[in-house]
C-alpha cells in the first residue's frame, strides 16, 4: 500500500534540507489521504519534491519525525539496518567494550523517539513517540538477535509520552531483568536500578567528564554538588582524592551514593549530606571552607525557553559560590544540561560570576556528551550537555 | 621610582574588567609622565580607578599588555611567581610528565608576549613583544633555576616581532642546544628541529587531537592531508592503520615525515607525497579512491578578518571532497586554526559541505587546544584551534 503524502509549506523545507528531522505542525501544508496517528507518510516540499519518509502524530506539535531521506520501505529490514548502524558506530569507536553505554540515541542515531541504554546484558528502552511504540515488538526481536541480551525493560516514566497519548507504565519486554545491576565506569563500580520502585539510575552521559577528574584528584579535597548517586565524587575518590563531600537534595540519591561508596570501598573518604545545594554552598562559604576541586552538575534549571532568565541566575549563584570556596588555583568542573542555555550564555554567566569573585578562569577542558550520545549536526536539539573544567585563580 | 600612569578612555574599561589583557591605541586617553617603549605603566580608568599594571609599546596597535590586576612590584619575584604558576598548573594536570609540552602560553599563562615550549631538557622560547624582550635575561635565569634545563634557544622568526621593532635573528640564550631532538607523543616518536636551518618543528597543540585517532585507526586506510611532519598519520599508523597516505605542499615537511615514519618503523605503512592538497583531493575523488579516515589539518586560511570569505570557500572545498572520498560511516577529523573563523562559521561551512555531498555528520568529539595551551576566558584570542571528529554517513 503506497504511503500517504504530506506537503511542507513553502520556506519550511530549508531546515529539513539542512538535516533537521522534525516537521512542526505549523510547517505542514496538507496531507493527501487518511493517516492514522503513528503511520508513515511520504514528505514532499511545496513543489512536490521528495524530502523523506517519517511517522506522523497529529497530537504532538512535533507532528512528523523523519526516518529516512531515501525512497525505501519502512519494514523489518529498515529497522534492523538502523539498529545495526548504531551498534557498528559504537563498535568502531570501541564503546561496545564498555559494560554500560547508550546503544541508541534517538534522532542522533537516526531512529527518532527511541533511546536504549545497555547495562551489562540488560537493555533499558525508552520509547518517546507513538510512531516507535507501534514497532517496538519488531525492535525487541531485532535487538535479541543482534546482541547477547538477557532482558529488555521499557521505562515509560517520561512526560513526553503523555503528549503522544501513550501510557506511563513500565513494562518488561523480553527475558528477565533484575531490580539492579552493578556496572563499571572508569574503574568505578555503581549499582544501577533497572526495574522496580527505586528511581536511582545512572547518567551514562557524564562518563568521560567524570574521567576529567583523574589527573586533578590525587590528594584533593573535593566537593561534589548535586552528586546524585555519587558519580563524580566516586571517580575522584578512586583517582586518589583525600576527601569527598557529596550533597544532593534527594535522600534516595544520597542513600544510593553511600551504597556506591561502600561498593568501591571508599566509604571512609566519601561523606554525603541530604541538603539544598544553594543553601549548603552559602554555609560552606560563610564557614570559610576551602576545596581543591568543586563539581557542579545541577539538574536542568531551564526546562523551557521562558525559564532561561531564572536559570541564568541560578547558574551564576552556584558558580560564584563555588569559585569562592575554591583554593587559589583550584579546579571547577561545571555543567549545564539545559538545552535552552547555549554555550555563549553559559560561558557568559561564568564570566559574570568570575568578575564578581575577582577570579580568572582558564579552560582546561570544554566538552559535551560522550560519543555514545552523538550530536547530529543540523539538529541542535541533540546537543544538550555542556561541561567545562576550569582553573580558578 | 613610581610608575607613570596611563588613563583609559571612558567606556573602554569594560573589556578590561571582563578579563581582557590588551589595551589598544584607540582606548588610551593620555599617559602622565615620560614612558620609554617597553616600560611598565600603571593603568587607570577615566575616573582614576586602578585597573592594573602593564608594559607599553607605542609602536604596536596593541599598545599595552596587562601583567597584573594587583598593585605589586614588577620585579624578579613577580616574574618568578608567574613562571612557577605556569609550571604548577601543568604539574597539577600531570602534563609535566610528558617530555614535550608548552610550558608558557603568553596571556593565557599571565605573561603576555612569552611562549615557551619544552622538548626534553631543552626550551624553545618565543618573545613576541618589546616588554618581554627587555626582561628575557631574568626569565632565563629563573627557568634554569626552576627546571633541569640543558639549553634555551630563542626562535625569533615571528612576524609580530617586526611590528614591535625587534630583530628576527635566532639566539642561544643558555647552555647548548642540539640541532634536533627526539620526543615521544602518545607513544609515537618525532624528530623535532630546535636550532639550525631546518624549519620543521612540531605542533604540540594537536597532541590530544592526534590521540582521537586511536580507537578508529585499527585496520583503517587513512588520508592525512596537510600532514606536515606526519603527526596525525603516524599516530594512526601506531594505532594500527593498514595504510596512511600523507600529503603536504612542503618538500622539507614531507622529508621530515618520511624520517619520522622510519623512526617509528612504519615506513611500509606510511606513504608520503609532495603535492597541493586541493589538487590532490580532486584527483583522489576523480579516481574513486576511498578512505576510512580522512584528516584535514590545514594551515590558517584566514590570517585576518578580510581573508575570512576566501577561507570559508577553502574550508568548504576540502571538507566536501573529504566527505566524498570517505567510505560510508567513515571518520573525518577536520581542523581550523584560524582565530577569525568562529566555531559557528566552521560548523556552518561543514554543514554546507555535507548538504552538497548528501551526507549526515555526527559529532564524535569537538575539541580545541590541550590544557598546556589553556584558553583564558574573556580573552577570545587565546582560543584558536577548532577540531571536530565527525562520522560521515
Amino acid at each position: 500500500m503506497p504511503l500517504n503524502t504530506l506537503y511542507v509549506k513553502k520556506g519550511f523545507e530549508k531546515t529539513i534540507y539542512n538535516g533537521h528531522p522534525w516537521i512542526y505542525k505549523n510547517a505542514i501544508d496538507r496531507v493527501r489521504g487518511d493517516c492514522s496517528p503513528g503511520d508513515c507518510v511520504e514528505i514532499k516540499d511545496w513543489r512536490g519534491k521528495f524530502l523523506g519518509i517519517g511517522y506522523i502524530n497529529p497530537a504532538s506539535y512535533i507532528t512528523v519525525r523523519i526516518l529516512t531521506r531515501k525512497k525505501e520501505n519502512i519494514d523489518g529490514r529498515f529497522w534492523r539496518g538502523k539498529l545495526k548502524q548504531a551498534l557498528d558506530f559504537r563498535k568502531k569507536l570501541g564503546i561496545d567494550a564498555l559494560n554500560a553505554y547508550r546503544l541508541m540515541f534517538s534522532e542522533a542515531d537516526f531512529l527518532p523517539g527511541l533511546i536504549i541504554d545497555k547495562f551489562n546484558d540488560y537493555l533499558v528502552m525508552q520509547v518517546l513517540t507513538l510512531g516507535m511504540e507501534r514497532v517496538k515488538e519488531t525492535i525487541v526481536k531485532i535487538l535479541v538477535d543482534l546482541l547477547p541480551v538477557k532482558g529488555i525493560y521499557q521505562k515509560n516514566d517520561i512526560a513526553v509520552r503523555s503528549i503522544e497519548g501513550l501510557s506511563m507504565v513500565d513494562e518488561l519486554l523480553f527475558g528477565e531483568v533484575p531490580e539492579e545491576v552493578v556496572i563499571d565506569e572508569n574503574g568505578v563500580r555503581f549499582y544501577v536500578n533497572i526495574a522496580g520502585g527505586q528511581k536511582t539510575g545512572h547518567y551514562l552521559d557524564q562518563r568521560c567528564n567524570r574521567a576529567l577528574l583523574n589527573p586533578i584528584s590525587r590528594g584533593a579535597h573535593v566537593l561534589d554538588a548535586f552528586c546524585y548517586t555519587g558519580g563524580f565524587g566516586l571517580n575522584a575518590a578512586k583517582f586518589g582524592a583525600k576527601s569527598v563531600l557529596g550533597i544532593d537534595a534527594s535522600e534516595e540519591a544520597i542513600n544510593a551514593a553511600r551504597r556506591n561508596a561502600g561498593l568501591n570501598e571508599v566509604g571512609e573518604i566519601c561523606k554525603y549530606e541530604v541538603a539544598n545545594v544553594f543553601d549548603r554552598l552559602r554555609e560552606l562559604e560563610e564557614k570559610g571552607m576551602q576545596f581543591d576541586v568543586v563539581v557542579l552538575d545541577p539538574p536542568a534549571f531551564a526546562k523551557n525557553k521562558r525559564a532561561v532568565e531564572g536559570a541564568i541566575k541560578g547558574y551564576k549563584e552556584i558558580n560564584l559560590r563555588a569559585m569562592k570556596i575554591l583554593r587559589n588555583g583550584g579546579f571547577l568542573l561545571t555543567c549545564s544540561c539545559s538545552h535552552h542555555i547555549s554555550w555563549d550564555l553559559f560561558e557568559g554567566t561564568l564570566l559574570e560570576a568570575a568578575k564578581d569573585a575577582h577570579k580568572s578562569l582558564r579552560v582546561v577542558a570544554k566538552t559535551s556528551q560522550p560519543s555514545d550520545h552523538p550530536v547530529l549536526m543540523g539538529f541542535d536539539e541533540s546537543l544538550y550537555l555542556k561541561c567545562l573544567l576550569l582553573e580558578v585563580s
